[in-house]
């Protein structure tokens, strides 16, 4: 089985997917009289019409590494983010769609620090939550309203998804 | 100087406030076959005309108590949603508006465990963000757009924030 291993997550390196939502080379600026920091803005909230933008705590089981990446989905009507709520580390796979049959076509993988979220631009191909250690919690803001905004792909090979 | 003691933050006593973001007692569903759990819309996001909801991380320092509190502010125009990152307590005061000026009237503290977020209503008087033990890092989830989304008032009398 081929094997995907994880890069860092980067700003640079996930933009075709979407946002890392993380404190480091963000804009940032003092308030509250100088007592708090914020880092401003930090994912592109895309909620097409028909829906609004909720916000849920997803609470992920840590999956086993090596693990099988066997199948790809992706949210065509809104955005997703995920943002840890303890610090814990977790994995992020997502694809680029083959320009013809907008299929997953090239995986990647990124290993996520605990302060870092990611927020998955609209029809973004990427795995379902991948928590490591324990038991992880994360905000989760993502689109509901009428309409199917869940496709899913099983892969033809699957991939051997290693933690490091 | 009058004193403020926290109350142990819950969904009935901050209902008429805004909403407490965690797990506890909210509609909740198993996703992701079996692998990850859904606590599902914990918030209201009313982001008014004129403006959309954005996402920043709010890093704020500790304070020291009892801490004065002098001055509350309030957001017309959108909802705040406050969600801790590091899993650390921290401190939330608000106050109801008195119904012929507007302005704050009883103020209220509560003291929220590491696992719950707030979200204020628009136009919901509070305090700016209370870190207690350590710089303690938020997720927010706010309201952007033309106009003055900022009100502040100082307190006639300033009270004092015990924090426990």
């Amino acid at each position: 089985m081929k094997v995907l291993r994880p890069r860092p997550l980067t700003r640079t390196a996930f933009a075709p997917f979407g946002d890392v939502i993380d404190c480091e080379g963000a804009r940032h600026f003092s308030i509250n009289r100088g007592t708090t920091e914020r880092y401003h803005d930090l994912a592109r909230l895309d909620m097409r019409e028909g829906g609004r933008a909720i916000v849920s705590i997803f609470r992920g089981q840590p999956r086993s590494y090596p693990f099988t990446i066997a199948a790809m989905e992706r949210h065509p009507l809104g955005s997703q983010a995920f943002i840890p709520m303890q610090r814990t580390a977790y994995l992020v796979v997502v694809a680029d769609a083959d320009p013809v049959t907008r299929a997953p076509r090239e995986l990647h993988a990124f290993l996520a620090r605990g302060d870092q979220g990611v927020n998955y631009a609209p029809c973004t191909w990427h795995h379902p939550l991948l928590a490591m250690d324990q038991p992880s919690d994360f905000v989760v803001i993502d689109w509901q309203g009428e309409g199917d905004n869940c496709e899913q792909f099983t892969l033809p090979e699957p991939l051997l998804l290693m933690a490091g």
